[in-house]
């Protein structure tokens, strides 16, 4: 009999920010396909006989082509194991989920989503900048800045410029400073804030605040590794009198354990 | 000693789908701020000593105004007490957050965010319809359908027109109709598929396919108990090939209990 797949997001990084349920299937875990960028601190939650199959998003490095992964899951399955598919943040948001589950539908095999916090709502957490805001922002909008190699970027540039709605643009790091000019050329404001996080709510967090204008040259004098993730809109202003200490600086809450029924 | 406030996301209404940070904080309430719409699962997880205390947020029933909510957040820090903020969703998601925590760093009160999986994220792990998925979004957008008594319905109809964005309204229930009305007008094809949940990840969860022509006539037809979330877009046209379960068709997953080290 196949097993099961769950599609698993592990969240921006702490491994208290995974759900319930993506914790008590991972220290369940059998066998575990997981992205490279999944952090050491969940990573470090899997049982140590459970196998561990690396693919996927490292920055700079080759990864395993999704038909690939896909066949891998089912493969897998077949053998009658429950299959672990751990993805950084959501699996349905640029996660490819829904890819994958397409392929495990087409040779009969059971799956089901977790969700993870998507890396936005991490950062948003963990520096105290809110995604909307009364009187600054009314919405919210998530799009990528990857580009395929030598492909142009193709956004919806007078669309996102739009300064009630808060943009926050994943893996742009490479592109930074290319966005910023189409949204200025749009009409965004030069000086419109933007906060850039890389590694938001572990102890390698580092935020750059910046603005539309500045953003390209703050970045090529101080690179961030990736991914990086920006928030550009009057919210990321905020981050002037309402930052959070990074979380390297927090000491560890005093917590209860959970005791699970 | 003033005590600290933690703005705590609640998520969709699984309790599974808490994170674990803040299950932690929850199992060791002394007292808790809650919206009336966090579902009752995971009201049951506060410990029966704890104090709870009801605001804002009740479909159809008058809601404590934001500033007595405040008022009541600083005062019970003042007393010393370690106060739990919980809200339905995610806390910096239209749910306020960073207005409170304004007040709350005004009064020199500590406080820290717990990010909770937003509604968008429940719907789309709990029926199987992603947010992005390639060839169909290549981004995602959350807004507010809701208004205020006697408002205009005050979105930019142009932006929010573009195909190749997942659109997902919060709270659209008593607008959809004239949501869906100006979206045809703005250029979206009448055909375009919508899903509208209420309930999501509960074993209450009900699920409405409709399209851009049809949901007004269709919520006329079957009302939802609002909150609703409408998932607007090509990737809804996946619920007729993709979707899940019902969460009260699920039997309950067998788990290994989650050890806390």
């Amino acid at each position: 009999m196949a097993g099961k797949v769950y599609l698993i997001g592990a969240g921006p990084g702490d491994p208290d920010l995974l759900t319930v349920r993506a914790a008590k299937l991972l220290q369940a875990a059998e066998v575990v396909v997981h992205d490279r960028l999944v952090s050491p601190e969940i990573m470090a939650l899997i049982p140590a006989p459970a196998r561990r199959i690396a693919v996927g998003k490292a920055a700079g490095l080759h990864s395993v082509p999704q038909d690939r992964i896909n066949a891998l899951l089912v493969e897998l399955a077949l053998e009658g194991q429950t299959v672990i598919r751990l993805k950084g943040g959501d699996p349905l948001i640029f996660g490819r989920g829904s890819e994958e589950a397409e392929e495990l539908a087409a040779a009969g095999i059971s799956y089901a989503y977790v969700p993870g916090i998507t890396a936005a709502q991490g950062v948003s957490a963990s520096t105290g900048v809110p995604l909307t805001h009364r009187g600054l922002a009314t919405g919210v909008r998530y799009v990528t800045g990857h580009r395929a190699r030598d492909a142009v970027l193709d956004l919806a540039w007078d669309s996102l410029a739009d300064p009630d709605t808060t943009l926050v643009v994943y893996m742009g790091a490479a592109n930074m400073a290319e966005i910023a000019a189409r949204l200025i050329a749009a009409g965004m404001p030069v000086d419109l804030p933007i906060l850039a996080v890389a590694h938001a709510t572990t102890p390698r967090e580092v935020r750059m605040p910046s603005t539309l204008a500045q953003i390209g040259a703050d970045l090529a004098r101080a690179p961030m590794e990736a991914p990086v993730l920006f928030i550009i809109g009057r919210v990321a202003g905020l981050y002037d009198t309402a930052a959070l200490p990074l979380p390297r600086e927090l000491r560890a809450p005093q917590l209860r354990v959970v005791g699970n029924g």
